[in-house]
């Protein structure tokens, strides 16, 4: 078995992805966010790269969701705060999510055979998803406009952890590249205090100075939502 | 002051190297094998990217150096092997050094302001000659074939620790980016056992199958050879 971290989107080449199970990481805060919406009873979630795209989609049941430069879009129900997405207006609804770099994350995945979205929150739940399906993975960290970030190696080190641990369990052979390498031993060295090493990250920093520093927070918590999202025809459900 | 560390040759733009001081990183094996000729009395080496270059500067007291695929090269008097490089030939000369990524990654580095080669084996010692030029630094990992390396990663790491140190006692301020983080915090986790991590990394496993394994120990260690080369003219020098 192999495991493949790739560090941001612009690096993932599409034939890196055709037919691996592929878990797309956007840890502040897309993923984040839709597995808090999926955790309160949304129905589903469409992941769209562009406003326009979402407008197109939209229905007048249907909620809008997403953000531009972290901030909520005009007219939108709700903005990519997870925080947010806790109300009781989201039980049994499809939400439209639009958000800069965890949905280009999960379009580039298309040709994959399976697309989990992954974050701190959830890390274990989908690291043992990913290892049921007997495949080569590939961690496909979103980053910011084309740039890697902090806490999504952070979370593909988490998952490279869970996994070699299960592979073990197995007695399975695998492979993890330089870079997963490098990724399990950053987030070991600062497992023990996540929040801290989220608040040192340029989007941890960024998202402090507008506000939600309550959101960096809470999606460094590990393994607080062990449920995990699963592309199905363009939406995310709940997989299992 | 500002610490930008670059993954891999081809994601660096030059316009992020011009005028800053680079410190580029290729531990597998040409910044060790350079530094170690340097120590053993080489006048100057000649770092160039392709074989036909190396063999229009030759002169006939000149030494050549370098690898391909690991390999000595056919009529070079060494290969890329540090050890090959404690010769009593050496001393006094003028070597040609081709490698496959190492000297690209110094040719790409060709605007900045100053270079120098790091490797685990003089990361404090650059790490020194870095912060004393009061410049942002730029730390160039040179991967192999444009991809990720995690010994140049780890060195990267290595470098970041130094610096900070040194900025935290000089009071100055500093920016580290997100991939810099990422690799101070693997370091610090490998730190009590450098040939280990060495060994788990794709060319560090890649050298033992093909009989260097002795090469893998001698560049894990840290801060054996406390000086710097320097590129001057387009000849590495030591600096200081």
């Amino acid at each position: 078995m192999e495991i493949m971290v790739i560090p941001s989107v612009n690096e993932a080449r599409a034939d890196d992805l055709a037919n691996k199970t592929v878990i797309v990481i956007d840890v502040l805060r897309a993923t984040s966010t839709m597995l808090t919406a999926l955790a309160h009873g949304a129905k589903e979630i469409y992941p769209v790269e562009t406003v326009l795209q979402a407008k197109q989609l939209q229905q007048p049941h249907y909620l809008m969701g997403g953000e531009r430069s972290c901030r909520k879009i005009p007219g939108f129900d709700f903005g990519n705060s997870p925080l947010e997405y806790r109300d009781d207006r989201i039980a049994g609804k499809t939400i439209i999510v639009t958000t800069t770099n965890g949905t280009r994350a999960i379009q580039k995945a298309g040709k994959a055979a399976t697309i989990f979205t992954g974050s701190l929150l959830n890390g274990k739940a989908c690291a043992e998803a990913a290892a049921a399906l007997n495949k080569d993975i590939v961690i496909l960290c979103s980053g910011t406009q084309d740039v890697y970030a902090f806490e999504d190696g952070l979370c593909a080190g988490q998952l490279v952890d869970e996994l070699l641990r299960l592979f073990q369990h197995q007695r399975a052979e695998w492979g993890v590249n330089d870079f997963g390498l490098s990724m399990l031993h950053a987030f070991r060295h600062v497992e023990g205090d996540i929040p801290r090493a989220l608040l040192q990250s340029s989007n941890g920093k960024r998202l402090c100075k507008l506000g939600f520093e309550e959101d960096v927070h809470y999606c460094a918590q590990l393994n607080q939502v062990p449920l995990v999202p699963v592309l199905r025809e363009g939406k995310l459900i709940l997989g299992g």
